[in-house]
C-alpha cells in the first residue's frame, strides 16, 4: 500500500470513509482493555505464588545474621536480601542498602532528602532559587512527577537508540550548577525499550558537573527483565564506571523486584558508593525503624540466588513475549509502509514506544478511548505531560492477555490510521 | 529502713561499702541484658505466628474490592486493612489511609511534606524563618529526633498524670505562630504509661492555634495495648472531638500493628479530616505505586476483625504484666521509703519511667552498663538528648524473659541506691 502522504484528498476521502465503518463497528464490540500500565498480568503473578509457602508458622524467620526477622533491628536490610539483590544489580553487596516494597519511594526519598538536607554537606535545594534536572524524552512519566512536585525545572535531552543526547548532557552538566540531576532507565528504557550503548554509560560516568551535588538517578528497573534468551542487553556497571572516572559519589542506582515477584509486594534497593549511604542512613535511622525483614527472608528463601532469579525471569518472559510480538506483528502488518507512525522493537522491559506522525498522539489515544482501549495518556511520557510534537505514545502490553492484546493493537492501529488521515486532509483542503 | 537523705555521712559511707561489694559481685554474674528498647519478646511474637499460615499459594488473594493485591492499585489501602485499622483508631473508615510497615514513617513523612509543601497550602516550612513543636516530657525519643533532623525548635511541655501541661500548651500555641505541632503520645505514655484525661483531651480539642498548619501529632501507638482486663485506659476520641469543637483539621493520628503482630512487617495508618487527607493523597500519588496489599490483606485475614485483635492483646499482656509487675514489686520493695526515686505503675503500653534524684540518671546508666544491664540511654527521654535535671530513666521491661527482668531490675535498683548515696555523699563533704 502507497504511504498515506502521498494520497490525493479524494483518495483520503474514500479511504476515511472506509475506516470510520471499522471504527464504528470495533465500537458496538463494547471493548474495555487497559495498555496504559506496565502492570504484569495475572498470569506473571502466578509464577510467582510459591513465595506465599515459603514462610509458614515451622519456620525459623531468623536471618543469617542471628537477628529475628519478626522483630525490630537491621536497619537497612538483612544479608540474604542484600546478596541477593546486589546480585541483581550487579554491585558489592557493601554497596547497597534494602527498602520497603517500591523503589519509586526510594527515589522520592531521595530527592526529599536533598530537597530539606541536601546531599553529603551540600546547600538544601529548597534553600536554593533554582534546582533543575534533565529529563530525557520520552520517558517515565512517574520520574517527572516526582521533580515536578519538587517545583525542580524540568529540561529535555532528545533520547537516541544509544541513550540520551550525550553531548547536550555533557554541556548542560558542565555548565549549569543549578543542574543536580538527570532521570535514567539505562535498560529497556521506559517507554522505548532502549539500552544505553558502552560508549553512552561511560560518558556518564566521565561527567565533569559544575554542582558537586550532582546525582545520576540510575533506575535499572528492568536489569533483568529481558523478552529473550539471546541478543540479551548487558550494560557497563555504572557504580564501577563512576569510581573508575573519579567520580564515585555521582550516581545512584534504583532497583526492586516489584516485576519481579508481586508488585507492591517487592523489596527495593538502593546502590551508591559508600559516602553516600553514609548520608542516606543519616536519614534513614531518623526516618523509620527499619523495613519488613520478614518479606526480604520471604524472597531471599523462595528465589535462594541469583540463578534462581533468572530461572524465574525466563516465565515472565515467556508470558510477556508473545505480547509483545504480536503488538509488533500487527504495527507492522497494520501500519508498515504507511509513513504515518514508527515503533520501537525492544528485546526486554515493559514498553513499545510508538511515534505517530506530529500533531495525532492525544487524537489517538482519544479515539482509542471512545472505543474501549485505554492508552498511557498522550503527553505522559515527557515532563509536565508536555509532548511538544504531539507524537509519542507508550505501549504497555503486559496486562491484558494475549487475544485481548491482540484486540487492542489492532483498535490502535485503526485510530492510527483515521487519525492520520483526518490530520493529512486538514492540510489538503479543498 | 530510713530515707538516704536523713543519714549522716558516717551512715552513708558504710551504706555505700556495703553497696559497693554487692555491686561487684553483680559485675562478676557476667549479665547481658537489655532494658533500652520497646522490644517486644520472642514469646510475645510467637503468638503471632499463625500469620505465616493465612495466606499460602491455595488463597484467594483478591480484596473484598475485587483488586488482586499482588498487583498495582489501591494507593490507599484496601478496604479490609482499612475497616481493622479503623476499628482499632476508633475513627470512620473514610477518615483513614493505610501506610507501609511503621507508623514512626508516616510521622517522619508528614513532617517533611510539611517542609517541603505546607500543609493544606500554607507556605512550606522550609521558606519559614522557625518552626517550633512542643514536646511533652519526658517523652519519645525518636519524636524528637524527627524534628531535631528538620531543624525544629523544640520546646519542652512537663506532663503530668494527666496529659501535658495544657496552660502552657494553650498558651504557647495561641501566642506563637511558629508552633506548628505539638508530639503526644495519648494512650500510656512512653515512658511513663499516663494516659490523658477527658479534660486534656477536650483542651486539645478547643486549642486556638495563633498558626492554621498548627497539627496535633497525635501518637496512638498504645491504643489498645493494655496490661489488665480492669480499669483499661478510654480516651475521648480525638478526631471527633476536634470536628465538635470546630478545629476539624487540627489533628493527625497515627498508629501501627507493630506492636501487635510483627513490629517491622505490620501495617501502619494515619487517621485525619478528609480535607487533610485530600492533601496527603496528593503527595501519596507522587511518592508510591502503593504499599504492600498482601501483608494488609494477611493482617487482615488473620485478625479476622476488631475483636479478634482484642482478644490477641489478652496474649501480648499476659506476657507482658508479670514483667511490668515483677519490676514495679522490685522496684517498691529495694527502693520503696528510701527517698531516692520514683517511678510509674502503668496499666498498659511498653515502658515505666523512673525519676531518681537529679543528677543520677546518667551515673545510674552508666553503672548497670557496666554491670551488663544496657538501659535507655539517660536524657533520651528529652529533645536534643538533654534532660534539665538530669533525673528520668525509661525501663523497658518487654524483652527480656521473666527471669531476666527480675535480675536486671534488682541490678537496676542497686545502681540507684549506690548512686544515690554517692550525690548524697558530695553534699555533705567532710
Amino acid at each position: 500500500m502507497a504511504g498515506y502522504k502521498d494520497m490525493t484528498r479524494e483518495e483520503l476521502l474514500q479511504l476515511k470513509t472506509g475506516l470510520e465503518a471499522q471504527y464504528r463497528e470495533a465500537q458496538g464490540r463494547g471493548l474495555k482493555l487497559d495498555m496504559s500500565r506496565g502492570k504484569p498480568s495475572a498470569a506473571q503473578l502466578d509464577i510467582s505464588m510459591g513465595m506465599m509457602d515459603v514462610l509458614t508458622s515451622d519456620s525459623d524467620l531468623k536471618c543469617e545474621q542471628g537477628v529475628d526477622c519478626r522483630n525490630y533491628g537491621i536497619l537497612d536490610g538483612i544479608v540474604e536480601a542484600k546478596r541477593l539483590l546486589s546480585d541483581m544489580m550487579e554491585v558489592p553487596i557493601d554497596n547497597i542498602i534494602i527498602y520497603g516494597n517500591s523503589s519509586l519511594n526510594v527515589m522520592y526519598d531521595t530527592v526529599a532528602r536533598s530537597m530539606t538536607h541536601g546531599v553529603m554537606g551540600s546547600t538544601p535545594w529548597c534553600k536554593l532559587d533554582k534546582v533543575k534536572f534533565l529529563c530525557p524524552v520520552p520517558g517515565y512519566d512517574r520520574h517527572f512527577a516526582i521533580t515536578e512536585y519538587f517545583g525542580i525545572e524540568m529540561i529535555n535531552v532528545p533520547m537516541t537508540e544509544n541513550g540520551p543526547d550525550m553531548d547536550m548532557v555533557e554541556k548542560l552538566v558542565a555548565e549549569d550548577e543549578a543542574v543536580k540531576g538527570i532521570w535514567c532507565v539505562p535498560k529497556y528504557s521506559n517507554p522505548q525499550g532502549y539500552s544505553y550503548s558502552d560508549e553512552t554509560v561511560l560518558r556518564f560516568a566521565n561527567l565533569k558537573p559544575a554542582a558537586k551535588d550532582f546525582r545520576i538517578y540510575w533506575d535499572n528497573a528492568y536489569g533483568i527483565h529481558h523478552l529473550y534468551d539471546e541478543n540479551q542487553a548487558e550494560l557497563v556497571e555504572i557504580l564501577a564506571a563512576c569510581e573508575k572516572a573519579g567520580n564515585p559519589d555521582m550516581v545512584y542506582k534504583f532497583s526492586s523486584t516489584s516485576k519481579i515477584s508481586f508488585p507492591g509486594s517487592g523489596v527495593a534497593a538502593i546502590a551508591a558508593s559508600e559516602a553516600n549511604l553514609v548520608d542516606i542512613r543519616k536519614q534513614m535511622t531518623i526516618q523509620t525503624i527499619g523495613h519488613d525483614k520478614v518479606n526480604q527472608l520471604r524472597h531471599a528463601r523462595f528465589f535462594k540466588d541469583i540463578n534462581g532469579m533468572r530461572e524465574h525471569m525466563r516465565k515472565h518472559a515467556d508470558i510477556m513475549r508473545p505480547k509483545f510480538e504480536a503488538v509488533i506483528n500487527i504495527l507492522e502488518e497494520e501500519l508498515g509502509g504507511l509513513g504515518i507512525g514508527s515503533w520501537t522493537k525492544p528485546m526486554g522491559g515493559y514498553f513499545i514506544s510508538f511515534d505517530a506522525m506530529e500533531g495525532c498522539a492525544k487524537a489517538i489515544v482519544a479515539k482509542c478511548k471512545d472505543a474501549g482501549v485505554v492508552m498511557t495518556k498522550a503527553g505522559a511520557t515527557f515532563p509536565y505531560g508536555l509532548d511538544p510534537k504531539d507524537s509519542n505514545i507508550r505501549i504497555a502490553p503486559s496486562f491484558p492477555t494475549l487475544e485481548e492484546m491482540t484486540e487492542a493493537a489492532k483498535l490502535f492501529a485503526l485510530c492510527v490510521k483515521l487519525v492520520s488521515v483526518e490530520k493529512l486532509l486538514e492540510t489538503k483542503e479543498a
